[in-house]
């Protein structure tokens, strides 16, 4: 065991050929591939530990996953071997070697996601399962922003977390979240130069329940669309319950953007 | 022939996965699809004409085409009925009826081209056949800006025209280059948070020769790399000769911008 050293991955992936992270017998999972790739350099299986087990066709900007290995690659060195054997819609942004009681799970104290919706007319042909095509007409982002504010703090979020994967407790902190109008990265040009076809939320808390950032999109359009007003938000905290929420926002559209790591203050 | 009617369609393609704008046998093309999906709408054979005959694996964010029809659907439902029927890396921004004699080549009077490169170590995984995954180091951007500028205004561009479509002349005039380095789409967040991972070209002129923004971009790298003085660039226009210039930069990073019709004066 002398020499066992754990190395960090930091890694970027287009979910949408994937069932989720988590390794899955008969799936394509992001795990499983990156295993793979592992197993090809290090000529051993290892399981690889990830911060984050995103869902089917959910996106990651940044997700920090980690091994343990007695191989004498020089740490820095994995993100290139990687990225020579694996699929080009996952990437290992960088390698390095972290202390041996580094826990890409445990340690994680804040996470952030983002969320893009097109609300225009026509969807952008670069944007196919990187966003929600929203077809249910155009999405007020202010008022959005201001109902989301209703979230920030610290909350029982039960009404939030889907079916499938209950938590001991369903109270989480969210630190900060906006909703802003903007133009989508190859977005289409916008035939008479006025509003720009897109909306971009981004949430950044302590933790988050099972498709909760998915729940709270949703339920966010249900007031960006005029159905319901911005009160509504504080009913649906107050009820705990997942059917006073809205829609689950389809997982095209979610980012799994950044984490930090550090000691969980309890 | 009462009745006919001259309808333009604005799009938006990724051209990945297709042999280019161009009607062949045997092969996907941008052209082939609009056709047959308007065959599906009219049920009878249209030609279409395109601004611009992008190459095989070349995007556009706006292409602008034409044809005639005696169909009784109102012009601006085209784009409704075609996004119905055409794959989603096709999309019609809009369609309308133009007078008779709208000729989207002839009338097309400047065109706008974009031109995206990586040149960071790790491509994003969302950017794959979306930009040139440079991978010779890192690009200085304002240098390439400062040599882009002898380019502008009007030249014999025989050196930037690849064999295969000889024009007539190979007189053009660039109007306005631009090369900057900013953060591509989507493109990977930075690991020190300094210089982003991205260089970007934009080009204006009133018409461009086969391969010619292509081979401008290739040209302006040997100076962004430093293998090439910025004085080069007036060296390879005066020689009028391939030879002289750089490599031919790879299609994927190439979108048809934009384009301006009018009175072609001359």
């Amino acid at each position: 065991m002398s020499g066992l050293r754990r190395i960090r991955l930091d890694l970027a992936y287009r979910g949408t050929s994937y069932c989720g992270w988590q390794r899955q017998d008969g799936c394509p999972t992001v795990q499983g591939e990156i295993e793979a790739a592992l197993l090809c350099i290090v000529g051993e299986p290892l399981a690889i530990r990830g911060s984050s087990r995103t869902d089917t066709g959910v996106h990651a900007l940044r997700q920090v996953a980690a091994f343990d290995t007695s191989a004498r690659i020089p740490p820095e060195r994995f993100s290139f071997a990687l990225n020579a054997n694996l699929p080009q819609d996952i990437r290992v942004i960088c390698s390095s070697e972290v202390p041996p009681d580094f826990d890409p799970v445990g340690d994680c104290i804040r996470k952030r996601y983002r969320y893009l919706i097109d609300d225009g007319p026509v969807l952008s042909p670069f944007l196919t399962g990187a966003v929600w095509d929203y077809r249910f007409g155009t999405l007020d982002a202010d008022t959005m922003h201001e109902a989301a504010q209703t979230l920030v703090g610290e909350h029982d979020f039960a009404s939030f977390q889907s079916a499938g994967s209950p938590r001991q407790s369903t109270v989480r902190r969210i630190y900060d979240i906006s909703v802003r109008r903007r133009a989508l990265p190859f977005g289409l040009p916008d035939a008479d130069g006025t509003t720009p076809q897109g909306i971009a939320l981004e949430v950044e808390g302590n933790g988050f329940l099972y498709k909760m950032v998915r729940t709270m999109v949703g339920t966010l359009t249900a007031v960006g669309n005029g159905r319901r007003c911005k009160e509504w938000i504080a009913q649906v905290i107050a009820a705990r319950d997942r059917c006073a929420a809205g829609v689950t926002a389809p997982p095209e559209g979610l980012y799994l953007d950044n984490m930090t790591f550090g000691l969980r203050l309890q």
